[in-house]
């Protein structure tokens, strides 16, 4: 169940951290205030603990299912979850009035949305599919196709999907081989196989309306030569009925966390009788459907802090609760056992837990802000806020997932044996949490777009935005007593940054791509080290402001902030020098030819 | 299945790494040579392919479930299994031929299990308890005891467990209340509740015997006051039968991993006739199961090693065949996919893997070495190994854990997305892994164990002793040119390890135990990595050697040691300066009072 106190926690970071006032004085965002953003919030969080968190276990513990014959068998919660979010707008509320959306701000929905994942990350997985799935229809789709499918989304009654792995490819876009035919109509035969398709289909949803990817003939090699295309499960007869199109279930992936989301492999056109609809232009499909995947990436990177911060808040509760043990100092076995929570170690897990998680959750609800941001300004403005959101996206995603997964460890590690087993909750978070260093981009993706792309495009404007950004919150840390050493440690990090990329360059130079980008995963826990240090700081400016202005019984709680902040920078920021020497050893291990070295 | 390869990495570790001549040369073992050992271990390797391999999935599958009548339902692959591993020796075979064991040196008999670890490591937790659980016995027993229960725990007809752990005191033994009242026939009346009891209770076996940790009534409070009794299910009846014993079964704890391996919970004395019977003198108790504790810390630590090692394997295996993706220097989508394997960053998890799996496995057959040595040498000599093996054990067993925990990730994530589907063994190797750091001892109480004992009791005698052994392997290694710079950076790391702790003794000595220990894990960290990094540098040692012997064909897997040696220095030592930085921050965040702070 997650405490009313988390409320304020996501109010701190809104209102405090990131200001939530620049979105809702946007036009577009006219009609709401910063009391029914709160109210939203306090609704969505009802939701969450009423209709999804009482599922949680249920759901791993009866998992999605395939009876062979193309029925996904999926816990009947799902039939009542999926309306009722719908009707109070958690699917596709983002979107427009005009399209039937209710135009709340992504910094609000992201934020319902991570409710959502704290309490039932598998149940909010078929919520923002469908959201993701109509946003893309909403932006390059006809007025026709979004007529036919948005409203249908947006009730509920169908799902939403992406259609983009196929078995031989993986996360090779380029070799896909999905085929789309023309037909005489101006529709597509669609042929093809597709794997690990989320919310590919279930018992919850009468139509299933997959954005998938696929080739025309003709089309160049290549990723520039993939079209998107709706591909529903039933298509209109032409007389306001409904047809089966030729998309079969062949299967759903048994997984080991995630067992209530469903994971399915599609048959598109097994019997040559399966339409697709084209959106937008022929060969324009990876760039549409960029859209959603950055969407995706952040809204990954939310869920993995998400369930992170369940586990912490799951083991922080045992932790208060549970007597055992006696200090280092205390020799006398007759004293009573002490709460957990007092041993050194037990705190040291929770404050590392504390950080990665509401580190990562500053950074995704910072993500959030510069969506709207994006999509609420022109000029240089808007190409400000968009090279920051494109460098921070690979870093939300891959950092909430990989230290979110260390964070959950600590978690069973707080419980102790008894964290391991399926009596607690944290066990599965850490299980859940293992994918999302593999959705939409592993981290090595993650790690190559970052240093490939983002780091390097336009002779590293974004960079430079997002250096420009750091430093003048860190000016400003560095005028508090408080706050000045932290500044400090942060400031010279960013400079190993630099200096890092500097070193690195020449490779590039010299044409040696490899080679530059051998250790980007490396580079990525450096980097993300850094932008996790800077929401700290941004945390513990929000907080001394809070302290110095007064807050009367809510002391500590600013307090924490502060020293969560000294934390990570004694415990953490030390391991982002040490992946700058690693980056910068001259000696290369990652090219080698002969595999049995390996063995 | 465990690749015949795998048996000449283990002849590298065991001849030329940690020369097994030197234990086979011991009186003990003369009936024993090389040849012999070869062969123990390729049968080994044959019964962990044939007969334990096949269930590692099937025993996941189907857990182990409790029928709420008393009885825990498992597998019936063990009925199978544990006999016949009984019949070759690998239950009890380490024990000495007077106590119908075959005096197999720990060396031997540990590597065999590592080779049942890798292949199912539930089904050889059953087999080395019943090792553990005879050679406290045989070690502490009366004849009559040994008589009566070793015989049978070596013919796998009876399992031996440890019941140590009760719901109230997790790992604080000091807090065991179960009750031994003694009766006038010089037996005990038990009475008490035990949990996590693994191996408790199963099909496989018709009787169990529980070495069980209890106090007799007027004992010293703490753990001065506890005693060592034999508890079995069935108990003699005095006229040649068996009868109940009041140990009632009620209940299996649920896990994420080891799902096949039973953890059960314990009943004793429930209806006042529970008879159990002392082990050596009465109070000494914790004392004795010390042995099985610390014998069982090294298992932990091999089997955390061994199931890192088979998930590096599975990984491997599947990037060498499966082609994705491009370099990043390849811009045409018409060319073929490359192996995964020749992506850099698959070749840094591969590595990665290596070094840890590989490492900890060499650390665990060093510390069974010891084992032998110890037992097989008096004086100074002895003195030494046990030493040596003091300070190795809380290590081996939380590196191989920790870090293991990390590797099966890397596992998961070479094989992207499919990975995380049942339908490949590298998701339960990383669910199995994770109880590695919470059994017998977690990980943070091994690090209180490393920086508040053996770290610093008799004035550091067991550092200096490994620092002495480290520091001429690391004088060797400078001379030749190919380890050179490894030593130093060892040499440097060894340095500010002893700087640390000199920078941290003041606070013991002002009586400041608590912030001396605070961060105790951290310590761990610091100091494991330095001692696998040494394990690299004897393998590297090894291994130049043999390449300037001469190892025709065999060059790329020597060539393959030295450079993981150097991936190691390159990637993972810097993270233990990382943790030294962290150690002599002064500013001190793990004593917090006020919990409202974690909010």
């Amino acid at each position: 169940m997650i405490p009313a106190a988390h409320l304020y926690f996501l109010q701190f970071l809104l209102e405090e951290v990131h200001h939530i006032s620049d979105v809702l004085s946007l036009p577009r965002f006219a009609h709401l205030d910063k009391e029914q953003a709160r109210e939203l919030l306090a609704s969505a969080r009802q939701l969450a603990n009423q209709e999804m968190a009482p599922y949680f276990k249920a759901m791993d513990d009866t998992p999605v299912a395939y009876d062979g014959k193309g029925n996904v068998l999926t816990h009947s919660c799902l039939k009542t979850i999926i309306p009722l979010s719908a009707e109070q707008g958690w699917i596709g509320g983002n979107a427009a009035f005009e399209h039937g959306g209710m135009q709340i701000p992504e910094m609000i929905f992201g934020t319902a949305h991570h409710l959502f994942q704290m309490a039932n990350n598998g149940v909010e997985g078929y919520l923002g599919l469908s959201s993701g799935a109509a946003g893309l229809i909403t932006s390059f789709g006809s007025p026709e196709q979004i007529q036919t499918f948005v409203p249908k989304i947006f009730a509920g009654e169908w799902q939403g999907t992406m259609a983009l792995t196929e078995p031989q490819a993986g996360s090779s876009l380029t070799d896909i081989t999905t085929q789309a035919i023309p037909m005489a109509n101006g529709e597509y035969q669609i042929k093809g196989h597709k794997i690990f398709i989320s919310g590919g289909q279930h018992e919850a949803c009468s139509n299933f309306i997959h954005l998938t990817l696929a080739r025309i003939p003709g089309a160049p090699a290549g990723v520039k030569g993939i079209s998107l295309f709706i591909v529903p499960k039933f298509r209109s007869d032409g007389n306001g009925g409904w047809e089966d199109n030729d998309v079969y279930c062949a299967g759903d992936f048994q997984k080991m966390g995630q067992r209530g989301y469903a994971t399915t492999h599609l048959v598109f056109g097994d019997k040559d009788n399966c339409h697709g609809y084209l959106v937008g232009e022929a060969n324009k499909g990876l760039g549409y459907m960029f859209q959603m995947m950055n969407g995706a990436r952040i809204s990954v990177g939310l869920c993995a802090a998400s369930v992170a911060m369940a586990a912490y808040q799951a083991s922080l509760q045992y932790a208060k609760e549970r007597p055992q043990g006696r200090l280092p100092g205390e020799k006398d076995p007759a004293r009573p056992p002490v709460l957990i929570i007092e041993h050194a170690d037990v705190q040291r897990m929770l404050w590392t837990q504390k950080v990665i998680a509401e580190g990562s959750l500053s950074l995704g609800l910072a993500c959030n802000k510069l969506y709207d941001q994006v999509h609420g300004s022109t000029g240089a403005e808007k190409e400000k806020y968009h090279l920051l959101l494109e460098i921070l996206t690979p870093i939300i995603k891959t950092y909430a997932a990989e230290q979110g997964s260390r964070s959950a460890a600590l978690a069973i590690q707080t419980l102790g044996g008894y964290g391991y087993t399926t009596d607690f909750p944290v066990q599965q978070h850490y299980r859940d949490l293992k994918i999302m260093s593999l959705y939409e981009g592993t981290t090595g993706i993650q790690s190559l777009d970052l240093l490939g792309r983002k780091m390097i495009q336009d002779k590293g404007k974004a960079f430079a935005a997002l250096m420009e950004q750091v430093q003048a919150d860190l000016n400003r840390a560095s005028l508090d007593p408080r706050l000045g050493s932290a500044a400090q440690k942060m400031g010279e990090l960013g400079l190993v940054i630099q200096d890092t990329l500097h070193q690195l360059q020449p490779y590039l130079e010299k044409g040696q791509t490899e080679r530059f980008l051998a250790d980007a995963t490396v580079f990525m826990e450096m980097m993300s080290t850094w932008v996790i240090g800077w929401q700290w700081v941004c945390m513990g400016l929000a907080a001394t402001k809070a302290l110095d202005a007064g807050v009367p019984g809510k002391e500590a709680f600013y307090q924490g902030k502060i020293q969560a902040l000294g934390f990570f920078v004694k415990y953490e920021i030390p391991h982002a020098f040490a992946a700058g020497q690693t980056l910068v050893h001259p000696e290369h291990f990652t090219a080698e030819t002969n595999w049995e070295r390996f063995d």
